[in-house]
């Protein structure tokens, strides 16, 4: 049967992609991707064939790559961060049956767990992923999810936290959480993760409500337990002392 | 400084390590971790020094850690996948100012991601991570986030599902969402993922609800779109239409 693989490729650089993602990359014909991400990846795989669309175009770009796979040809599509989370994993698989290819999903590191590691460790214990963008999602639907994650004391990560369109979402989301946490709770934020201009910084609930966040940033809201060590955002293993 | 890496390496296997985490080890004099994990990569880096030390002696493996950074020898500790996600670089960040040593976190693909591969895609919108473990953090405050999680129509991966003094934790987990949910969810489990014996199994909430976990088990429970496609447990991009 044919087969379409979808891979994860981490934040975009080599050192972020995993043996994996490197070994279908390499042995990939084509490998199909939104305009940035094939440039990120093209110093590394330049024998290719490489197929890249615009954003919006997602859907077109899933029937593209399984197309391609239809064809006989090895395809690899790639995501940034995982191939799941966020991804395109799942619109390929929904669309697959219609090319009677096979799909096979490579996990890559999403920008939660790339992000957290710049930043200290604000997961360390449970945490809720939430996307702030509404193209595909009703707000009422994430405010709900923004609303639930701060009443159940989870760490946050909010992908997608602005847009030109939605330049207001973070200050709503940073409201709903200073509704259930102190304006003092540690927060971060990651900007261009593995890529050139690289930056993190450690703020506020009350400061990151001002924060002005651009489409290059995952931010990082504490649980009640997070706490600066030494600079770094760190929420500890659990609530019990395990100091030996 | 001295400095201490922790990495990340994934579900176990080598494709499953980043290149980051593959380069950081084969550079590394000495590697320290918990006995399965050093077990388990030692096949691909035989000339280190490995110190392994056995479960729930955590915060000394992370002592150990630090203290042979100390003495100035290249030394990474390694987690199993993520380094922050329910891993050592929390505790280890906590100690650090102890020693004077300097500690670069480097991230790795957590279960989550790596048991959603070979589920499908269920974790393409809002998820929930949240460990069952009470070693560390009390039953009362799972059993609210699993609330919130559940309330919240998050899709939920829940860790550490069973072992022999919480025999009944998932059952109790899956009960609390069933009064969010229909008992026909969507729900999925990953077991050994990426090692010997690595199987997968889809099955209703209500199903999951019996399913004798262990602790090599992680569990993926759908959130109210989440769906069944050709064998693969999907969870579309979004609410609104998208195919073109």
């Amino acid at each position: 049967m044919k087969k379409l693989t979808v891979a994860g490729i981490g934040a975009g650089n080599y050192e972020g992609l995993t043996v994996g993602a490197a070994r279908a990359l390499g042995e990939a014909d084509v490998i199909v991707g939104y305009t940035v991400y094939c440039d990120l990846m093209k110093p590394y795989f330049p024998d290719k064939i490489w197929i890249s669309t615009p954003m919006m175009k997602e859907i077109e770009r899933c029937r593209l790559a399984l197309e391609t796979a239809e064809e006989g040809k090895n395809t690899v599509m790639i995501c940034s961060g995982d191939a799941g989370i966020y991804g395109m994993a799942s619109p390929v698989l929904e669309l697959a049956p219609e090319y009677g290819v096979e799909v096979a999903v490579v996990p890559g590191v999403t920008a939660a767990s790339s992000g957290a590691a710049l930043l200290g460790s604000p997961l360390t214990a449970d945490f809720a992923v939430v996307s702030l963008s509404d193209l595909l999602t009703p707000w009422e639907v994430i405010e709900k999810r923004l609303e639930a994650a701060a009443a159940g004391d989870f760490a946050a990560v909010l992908y997608n936290p602005a847009s030109k369109k939605r330049a207001d979402c973070l200050r709503r989301a940073c409201g709903i959480f200073l509704k259930h946490r102190s304006p003092e709770t540690v927060c971060g934020v990651a900007r261009c993760i593995g890529r050139d201009g690289e930056e993190t910084k450690l703020l506020t609930l009350a400061e990151l409500e001002e924060y002005a966040a651009d489409m290059f940033t995952t931010v990082f809201i504490g649980s009640s337990s997070t706490k600066l060590v030494d600079g770094r955002m760190v929420t500890p293993r659990g609530y019990r002392h395990e100091h030996a």
